[in-house]
């Protein structure tokens, strides 16, 4: 039987999403208490990976099990076993031809800013300080030249990975303004190892007006990884919504 | 030369506001940092005390020293010493007349609450979680027989403390819900040693159905504390504004 999870984590303490030898991740703390509970041992497999830092508003997973679960029982005991910054919203029973990562068709993520001159304390996990004030229609204009289907790679840090293509389709990259708070928000079909903070760091470059507008194209085009393209820090970053 | 520093915390890793054998203050961590950039000793004075888990959206306090410091490298500087869970928001020289505790007009404080079955991960050190769906107009209701200038001493958690006097005029006492978060509001011209947890304790039980809201004014008139008045939970209480 083929179960999905519905997470919500804060990914400030662990190592990321994916299991590994340094660090607790995500994936081992929910697997642990998966075990604990159904009292057999699952591997869970996510829509995606999500690194060092970065949160999750609403990350899916599945998992295959000899066991026919009561549904409602579990997320409560799940979150009574979770620690308080990685919680279960939802549990529910799907057919074997769902796939957490395979079956997605579209990702949102968003990337959080606090532009101004101090961070407040409480969000000092959640957004990213930047000082200068940033030029919101600058970057605005750059994100409008990304959207599309085209290849990502000078937005990927492919840090010796092979991935078969490159090629993704951006259906949505804008730049939002309230008070201090300025959000990226992206969704596509796929997303390139640290494309999303690959991208907020090349519009964050654009909006403090060291890079023009236009030069987004360009860096696309080249298809070539440079340093004209920084990562943003992880904090400020979120997997938003996972539609299948 | 007294001097006004506007603050902004995360109570959570502090024993509180004030200086105590067991466990790190927000003052002492203050002082310290204080005492890192001006080379020199001083006491802070705060608008009140805040307890143990509680935040400040904004908390005020004055120092008095025989320096004249440049106003505009203080706060970057002290920012730079203090740890990320604590941020001055301003600074400035003020008269010998003001007293941050004293001087004080009106004092708000909000406490937040999560309605619903399951605490998001980034809000578990800011709300505290209510499972049952809370009747708002009930708690409204009570809230309204509690404005005004009362004895509030059933509202107090008194612990020993000797207070001259335990009349206080609660100027404002509204519950507001917004999709799954409801906040009590309450300004004072002061306020009793745990009045708005108190409060929000009270009104948490009216809003459950445990207490009908017409029990406010008895409770209110006996002005005996009982277990009929619990005490809410730090996390989710916050010093959001100071008056002057």
């Amino acid at each position: 039987m083929r179960y999905r999870l519905d997470l919500s984590y804060d990914g400030s303490e662990y190592a990321g999403w994916q299991i590994q030898p340094n660090g607790m991740s995500i994936q081992q703390t929910v697997e642990e208490a998966l075990a604990a509970v159904v009292q057999e041992k699952s591997k869970l497999h996510a829509s995606g990976r999500t690194d060092q830092g970065v949160h999750a508003r609403l990350q899916v997973a599945h998992f295959d099990l000899n066991q026919d679960l009561r549904i409602n029982v579990i997320p409560r005991a799940l979150n009574a076993v979770l620690p308080d910054d990685i919680r279960v919203l939802a549990f529910r029973k799907v057919p074997n031809t769902f796939h957490a990562r395979r079956s997605v068709r579209l990702k949102e993520y968003r990337y959080f800013i606090h532009n101004s001159t101090v961070l407040p304390p409480f969000h000092r996990r959640y957004r990213t300080l930047i000082r200068k004030p940033l030029d919101i229609r600058a970057m605005q204009a750059a994100a409008d030249c990304l959207v599309g289907t085209h290849d990502f790679a000078a937005f990927s840090a492919n840090a010796d990975r092979i991935v078969e293509s490159t090629v993704r389709t951006l259906s949505i990259l804008r730049v939002r303004k309230r008070g201090p708070e300025v959000v990226i928000i992206a969704a596509a079909d796929g997303f390139l190892y640290r494309m999303v903070r690959s991208l907020s760091g090349f519009l964050l470059r654009v909006g403090e007006g060291a890079l023009a507008p236009s030069c987004a194209k360009e860096v696309l085009e080249s298809c070539v990884r440079t340093a004209v393209v920084p990562t943003a820090p992880p904090q400020g970053l979120f997997l938003w919504n996972v539609h299948y």
